[in-house]
């Protein structure tokens, strides 16, 4: 059996605290796929297939990542591409809580699904997208917290 | 002196985790009212008169729960159905400090007015409102989720 | 159906905080019974028959409140005193997770007994019996701590 | 060098748990700049003029503190200010938790910019503008919440 | 490669909330190795040689799972015997905590070995060993706590 | 008036967490006092005077930093040497909540003592001593962990 993760989110845009997670990961999947979430209630900062492109560019020498995008429940997502298992990055204890929850609805709902957690190393552990998107936002230096593929695409 | 209880909420709708805590406490009380709660600022998934019907047919046979509506303050509330107690169901950490800081504005309020909390059972304790309405919304299977009352109404 | 309480702990000594929670829960219920607990692997600073005399004297006048010493399960206890409920106070998130571990369990082993819990008041949300024991260790001023029953029995 | 700290908020309107933290820093620094946020995303409760009033008449009679409006990030305007510290209270964990994520994001911005931290007074802890602002909308009574300046100017 | 796990603990006994966890994990794992720790400076309640033996008659029939002893670094074992993986089951969030400085630390030392984390089941998400040990010191009824190989065995 | 501050710890040994601490704070301080805390009830893994002789060294050329040992009451130190200001370093939300009710009672006793919290660089956010001694007990490389006065003397 191949061992098949989705790593969902909105990544919006993917950070290097992702890049950590997926990076860390890779000996433990044949196959870690990416699904970038589609929410029509919220309106992102770059648009879906930017965000894709960035994620495939980031990865393009690493045929162990795929890049989908999706919409709706993960646990769907998850039986149509054939993955057991959930890669989700834990940064803090609200992170902790809130991917709990998700988690122990999901096993409700198929339970044959199982979330992996990894957590953060301290040096991301604060990371979340909405603050990259400030600093992004008023012109602040993102250079620690992206990948240089974005950085070099977003300077001005 | 009777002892009433407001448990107040959105109830959108009424879960297992709801009625888990209501049930829990139905010895404690001589008379426990569901406040469910108007916010003009959020729009519900299931209409206010929906809410309350269905926590009417959930608890027919028990003489000891009525349905209310409410707006406003709920130390307002608890002083107009003279009800002393404030019943809250804690699920996780993230709960607790939210519910506690409540309490301690409302006894600023009015310190004659106590919340009780009970804290849900291990299997209902990750059942937020919110993701089962993500459920509902994508044709998850909700059967583990909501009472059964609610299941039967909402199925196609 | 009389509603009893067990209220365990330790009570060495028994501090403002813990008197906060009694007298806010007097109206809820018809009896509280403070269960002072036994613990053979602990050395407490008070005598067992001192602790439980000092709260005897402080709740002289209120014939809801009984004091009982007990050692082994707390739902034991309850049985044996024919209590429904176990009350609990949280000062903090810490508390909160460690009492719902203890509230769970005792509900696998007697699924007819709840725990009731009840915030405390923020002027004594952060009183643990171990902070007060230091300051009484080394002399430090305790009359905002503890009742003034014991602040005039223990000075010099 | 002049001990210069920014205390960041939104101050929609500033509470007694945040004149309780400027109170007790007032020793710490040598010059404290109220900083009033300007979030063109949120609509406030009360204009930004009046909200910078209301601190200005606050403290008249205390000439270390200053109050600016400022938009964008917070690293910037401290900069722009010569302050070397930003002040931040800390009500509970998840404050805590949020407050750190800034702090290490500003931090990796300027790494000579320091946060400070102050827990609240445990009477103020759970005393957000968010509930404050409830209470005052429903008319209940705002006397414990808000300093008795801007009580008398908002009582009709 | 063989992905090999460590699953350290120390499995005084090994409770539901263990088996749950390893269960879960099979598929994500060729070789699960529980090591069970021996910590000098406490006395547990079962001798070493007892905790293995149940946790191997547990799993007889699953030859993926291997049990060892061991002392000292968690890193160092998993050197020995070539495990890539820490295998840790998350209750709570205090439970989160602690194992992300653990973990933290374990990468400082080697960055090659990582750590993952499964959430435990609802049903199982306060069973900590200790309070199990309470239980069976009282004589309670841990049936629902413990798998049933140990149940019979420890019966009178 | 002169700033001092005591920073009070066990310091068994001192880490890079504590020094990250010392360092950022030094601007804020116009004297900073190591307060090395003797608790008789606990048997420390270097003695008293080998772990303040490390903290002057490290501190030898930054006349700001002084080292005191002390025991008892930590506001009874400050007002003996004049502090009006206890430092402390925040690296989890364990560690608020726990630092938070010693704040709270040490102001209860002394309502003129601040206690001012610094959170610990990501880096080091969870390296506690005692997470330290294990790797050095069990000869783990520490040199992540240590300042490199200490690493030199305790090799071989």
């Amino acid at each position: 059996m191949k061992r098949i993760c989705l790593f969902p989110g909105t990544f919006d845009p993917i950070t290097l605290g992702h890049t950590d997670i997926i990076d860390r990961s890779l000996d433990l999947f044949d196959e870690i796929v990416v699904g970038v979430g589609v929410n029509s209630a919220k309106t992102p900062m770059f648009p879906l297939e930017q965000r894709m492109q960035w994620i495939r560019e980031i990865y393009s020498n690493q045929p162990k990542v795929k890049v989908i995008s999706y919409e709706g429940l993960t646990v769907k997502t998850c039986q149509e591409i054939s993955a057991r298992f959930i890669l989700r990055g834990i940064r803090s204890i609200g992170d902790f809580e809130y991917e709990k929850s998700i988690a122990d609805v999901n096993r409700m709902m198929d339970a044959e699904i199982e979330t992996i957690f990894l957590s953060c190393s301290p040096h991301y552990s604060t990371l979340a997208s909405s603050l990259v998107r400030d600093v992004l936002r008023y012109g602040g230096d993102a250079s620690k917290l992206l990948p240089d593929t974005i950085i070099r695409q977003i300077k001005p």
